[in-house]
Formats: C-alpha cells, structure tokens, sequence
C-alpha cells in the first residue's frame, strides 16, 4: 500500500494565470484564457491524431501547492467538504484534471481554450475526450449546486495557496 | 522541463480482473464490474461527502505497463495512433483515468461499479464527476468512430502487455 510512483513530466503548460489569485475556479469558467501546452520533444510522435478531438483532458501536478488539507471549503460552496469531493488542488497527490478545447496542434505544441491551472504547471498526460463514452449525464452531483454560468463567473483568492 | 514527481498512492483498487486479457477497454464496457476502493486509513476523513456523488473519476498507476510506445493500435481501431490520442497504458507516465458509478462509501472503502481497471491497481486520487461541468456532449471525437454499444462488447486482448 505504500507505493511511491516516480512520474517524469512530458511538458509544461503555459497560461495567462501567473499567480493563484483571480483565476477561474474551473475550465468552464476560463473560455477565453487561451494558452500552449508544450510537450517535450521526445514525445511529439505521441500526439499524432490528437488534431482531430475537439476536447482534451490535461493531468497535472498543481506545483504550488505544498500542502495538503483533507477537508476545504471549496470555492463554489461555504461548508468544509471532504477533499476528494472537490477538486481542491490541497489533495494528498496534487494531481490535477482538466478538460480543455483543442484549437491547434503544431509539432509538439498545442494550443489550447480554457484553461484554468497557473502559467508553467507540469504536464503529466494527454488524453482524448471522448463524448460517447465521457458525458454521464444523469450523473448526481451532491453538494456542488453550482451552475455553469455559476461557475464561469466565480475567480479564485488564496485559500488554496 | 525535466522535473520528476514522487506521487505516493492513496490506497489500492480491487476488481474482478486478475489479467490483462479479457478486461473492458471502457467503463462503459464493464458495467456489471463492481469492486472495491480501499484508501488508506489516513486519508478517510477527505471521503466526506463523497456520497453524494453518483460517479467519480478514478486516477490510477498502469503498474503493469512496463514500457511506452508512442504510436498504439487502439481496441476500437485497426490503424496506429498517437498515444496521446488513445487510452492506451503504454503511455509515457503510466496514468489512467476512469470514471466509475459510486455505489456506497463505508469507512475508507469504495464499492463501485464500471471497473475497467486491473485487480490491486495503485490509487493516485479520486475527483468527483460533476455532469454540469464535465459533460462536453458536442466535443468532437477524432478517429474514434464506436458507439457506446460498440465499446460495450469489447475486450482487451494482450497487445498492451
């Protein structure tokens, strides 16, 4: 049960976001930051057919957060929730999940819509969104009641930081 | 660019696939698969809330993808691909992501439903699925042409081994 796993980063994100304040508190709320996902050389036989999804998750190491909280008052709520019923970056592994809109990919940059992590996080994988299989749509969503239009209006403060 | 992450597992998955042949190469496909979540006693108190979610995504190590290949036939396909463009476990960091159905939280284990994952896999983080924000129901879907049906009725055979 105490397995470490020793991830090497395949990129780097860059986004308008230089610090933790005053950013989207999720993609949705982001559509306009555009922004480039640049990934090591290496690799760039590795996103040959990405070009054709519209949509991508991007899995992250939240690099500043250097702490971890097991319950938060998350930014779309005024209760301490439990931190695996948020995406509060304070989890144990700060590993982050977005999915954000494809608009290019050239070589081995990609240039992306709606991001919502700071400028120069840690890539750790790309993966194609697949509607079909990825929309769970009469999935319940328990303490979150926010809306989308909720959610694109609300920017961060420090409480994570 | 080069920076290496230490990631120390949050708990272990259990699920009815003892090997790589013959598994779901979806949830979608292994709708019948239930198991269990069990993460570790330390980090019980971040389960709060949890509950109310119907879904949750899963991230986890392929601790049995022992190498990378940056080009991949994908199950659903019969043409190589970008791995970046697939779910494959042979890509570079070893991460993967599911979405399962929560069927209870007792404690420190998860009983949930759509494995698609190997028995005893190692946990990175556990996110709940929120349809409002994670649903992308026009995202376009590159080469994957499959229904969900499709993907329902299909198995993994050795080729990521």
């Amino acid at each position: 049960m105490n397995e470490t796993i020793q991830v090497e980063t395949i990129g780097i994100i860059h986004s308008p976001f230089k610090k933790l304040e005053n950013m989207p508190v999720q993609s949705l709320g982001s559509q306009c930051a555009e922004g480039t996902v640049v990934v090591k050389g290496e690799f760039t036989d590795g996103l040959r057919d990405l070009g054709g999804f519209s949509h991508i998750y991007l899995i992250y190491h939240f690099h500043k957060a250097s702490r971890t909280e097991l319950q938060v008052i998350p930014y779309m709520d005024t209760e301490k929730r439990g931190v695996f019923a948020t995406r509060s970056p304070l989890r144990p592994t700060h590993v982050g999940v977005s999915v954000v809109e494809l608009l290019n990919v050239s070589g081995n940059v990609l240039t992306v819509r709606g991001l919502d992590v700071l400028d120069c996080t840690p890539l750790i994988d790309i993966k194609p969104y697949i509607p079909q299989f990825d929309c769970w749509q009469n999935a319940t969503s328990g303490w979150m009641k926010a809306s989308r239009s909720d959610v694109e209006r609300r920017v961060s403060d420090d409480r994570f930081g």
